[in-house]
């Protein structure tokens, strides 16, 4: 059993402690980060269960179910922090996910990568393409966000319908990218496939109950441990002294994006550049242009207010970690300093979310 | 005859119900849409007597008139409802053509055009220049804006002058382009010239007198039919429950741009596309180095304070299509999916625009 | 001697000249602008000095006193109104030294060098790092005024320590750049080295103790001239109808950075584009990633409340000098029209400087 499998089964042991602790009433604190590291294990493997049932049901399908699934942690803790009304939390999340998938997962990526590979390359086109989807969702972050600030009187119910109108738009867009990198541009994308089959190495055919069982147990585990999670959040957040707002965008996506973060270190250290950038530029895009919309659809049908309009600070970060982003991928090539540019603007960002002081109710 | 040419006389008809409806009252909604609809042909043929009247007089005076008759239509209906004292609608209609013809008609020629064709290139040196002196423009938009949010008790007046110092720097940057494009670097701009020929085919030399005659009927009428667009617009708008932003920013540019709608679009499917982004980038510099400008200084002649201060709504609306057109033009390719990312972007925007509870007077 | 060393020595006169004013009280104005010039000749030889001196010592550390000492000028003159409580001053004139090398002094160099060369090349990977590392830059300067502008009652105290652990992690950074272009990165910089050689011409070994003679004596009277130019500054100006903001965006820079501009414009007529965008970028860099973070590490020592926290006004024009400065040069290549781009754009930023009313202290 390799090591990483090791460290699996060692966190696994957090999802009877955290019930232990849930029921036993040990307290917030221990809820909290004993079901967040419980979610760790169980993520990676509904990662894993997706993957190889992808290998048997075909690439169309199967990246279907990848686009659908890939993000699937996430959707769950802020599906559940939705129905418990924390709608200040699940915009911090989004905020969050895109912020340290496109700053600190690349960022690491290409600074550990860059260590051992004087230039690494990657394709370009399909850079500048993400790049130019990620600006088109920072753009529908900001319109409903800017309509608010610049004019006086709006309602929240013509802030409701600009949201939803602009989340079926962005829905599309996403499927959209799917039918282009499936279907009729899949030539620009082989490199990163290939590096992908490459990086799995040969290996059987998967057992598609087996693994369709894996993930459905994952899934029902996650939503529980996630339950736990949200309920505890504001105490024990607020034990450690820390702001709804930097655990929204600082903890949360942290705990949720483990397993993409492990993945494109990973490859980026083998020099799969491709991989590694479609990893942390790819997951970015779906939380913007697939999980966001469902959420306030989702908000929508459950009666909570979920809209479009971002706190500005958040705005800001995310649209300072596109742009930086954009502009240290759009050649693609990097190198240790580029990814010390990333870090450098996640602590940046990091230390202004501490010092944020924010006072309004996480709700 | 043509298609396009019955079409043409169809829409001519337009003219007389126009005057009928305005002189017998019919109302302000019916003479609006007439009015509209008759437009149409006359800016397509000052568009072709231009072209015209430009091979007989040669490259260097022709593409001078080209440059200053381009946007002619926008220039006369801005220009009549900048003497009606309508200056918030003159400023949502330069917001709104340099949005239109950076999203609207470049998304749709991207999108037609990369639906025949797997991949289109472009002069990428070209897109540069044009996407710099766009980032100029958004500076020389942004600043008068940013100086009066920035700032409590600026008066008029300063506001004024900054607008008119600036305006003058914009001409002399257009003067410029047009001497770098004409003069200097000509050799970057072939490809789009021989495009432009090829694609009107070959033809005997045009009539002077007759396109002149042409032009200077078209210039007339639409100077006519501008007058009643402009003073039924108020009345018709509100009885469509259309805000006056909203029709600035999408209606009046739709008519105002119809026939560089039409080029660009039928070029790309053809494949040419550095004509084609030359015309839709093209338009957008016109409007924004040289028909902005020229309206400041017009506002200051007729005594009606017209600046640069815009709302700053529009200013987020600029300033984001500038940089997603930037960001998808700057590499010289392009594709179906980086054309539905402009029209989403344009979708998006119109949504914005729609649902902006603008109640200020369109004066 | 050459005509350089005339109008050095001619403005040394002014040393004498300057102090004169001061002790006989000639009025502040004539201080003020003596100083000014008195400047410039020692700014001059205190770049010739460190250049000498780098000779000797060999590139590595050469290069680390170059990185030092090459905006020692700047530095000084803001040390000593940090120390006069002149913060407004200090703020102002770190935004315009970076303005100012950006669209001035790079401006200037494309524009003059493309007159005479069609086209000029420079490596458009270092191009890009610098790009992004002033756009880091741009991100630490605006999240402490984004900030202070989307929240309600933030305390002094916590925008303080959030500009400290800032500006720590821009001298990180710094260190770090001159590692990646030292050490590990090298080759990626030799043209602009071969360049800077080869515009010095061969000479023999310097004296290192004549040198750094000069480079003492210098330092000392630019800390004396400095210190009547500050002292002088805010009677002077407003004898001249200039705000404090005007000054210290605008004129401050220009005498700081004459040096500079003399260099990257006379090795731009060489064709050494490599060398020319290399000052100026490098220069802006220095202030953004050095001189900003000592200055406010100096503020706390000094128990000055210097942060980062700007004047929104003043964030526009380094984001926008940032934005468009990329974007003309991410590509490595250069002419005429894109200097004047470069020029318009300060312009324009000066005439809205020139306009804006601040009416603050200048403190």
């Amino acid at each position: 059993m390799s090591g990483k499998n090791i460290i699996f089964f060692v966190l696994l042991l957090f999802i009877p402690v955290s019930l232990a602790a849930h029921f036993l009433e040990w307290g917030d604190l221990i809820v909290f980060v004993a079901a967040g590291l419980a979610i760790l294990p169980l993520a990676a493997w509904m990662g894993t269960a997706t993957e190889e049932i992808a290998v048997v049901v075909g690439p169309t399908l199967g990246g279907l179910l990848n686009a659908t699934f890939g993000n699937a942690t996430e959707l769950i803790i802020a599906l559940i922090a939705l129905k418990a009304g924390l709608v200040g939390v699940v915009k911090a999340s989004i905020t969050g996910s895109i912020v340290s998938n496109l700053l600190l997962v690349m960022g690491l990526s290409m600074f550990l990568g860059g260590l051992r590979h004087k230039e690494q390359t990657f394709q370009p086109i399909v850079a500048r393409v993400n790049a130019s989807s990620m600006n088109l969702a920072v753009i529908a972050m900001l319109l409903p966000t800017a309509m608010n600030y610049t004019s006086q009187g709006i309602s929240e119910q013509t802030l409701q319908n600009l949201s939803l109108a602009v989340a079926v738009v962005l829905i599309v867009v996403y499927a959209l990218t799917l039918l282009f990198s499936m279907k009729t541009h899949t030539y620009l994308y082989d490199v990163g496939v290939a590096e992908a089959e490459d990086n799995e190495g040969s290996h059987e055919q998967p057992n598609i109950w087996l693994w369709t069982g894996v993930l459905l147990v994952c899934t029902l585990l996650v939503a529980l441990e996630s339950e736990m999670l949200v309920d505890s959040l504001e105490t024990a957040t607020s034990q450690l002294g820390l702001t709804a707002l930097f655990t929204g965008v600082i903890l949360v996506p942290i705990v949720g994006n483990a397993a993409e973060h492990a993945t494109a270190v990973t490859v980026a250290m083998k020099d799969k550049m491709d991989l590694s950038v479609s990893v942390a530029v790819g997951s970015s895009m779906q939380i913007a242009l697939f999980v966001a919309p469902v959420l306030v659809i989702a908000g929508w049908i459950f009666g909570q207010p979920m809209d479009l309009d971002f706190n500005p600070f958040e705005l800001v970060a995310v649209t300072v970690a596109v742009l930086i982003a954009n502009s240290i991928s759009s050649d693609g090539k990097s190198n240790w300093l580029e990814g010390t540019l990333l870090l450098a603007a996640y602590t940046v960002l990091g230390f202004a979310f501490y010092f944020h002081p924010v006072i309004t109710s996480i709700g």
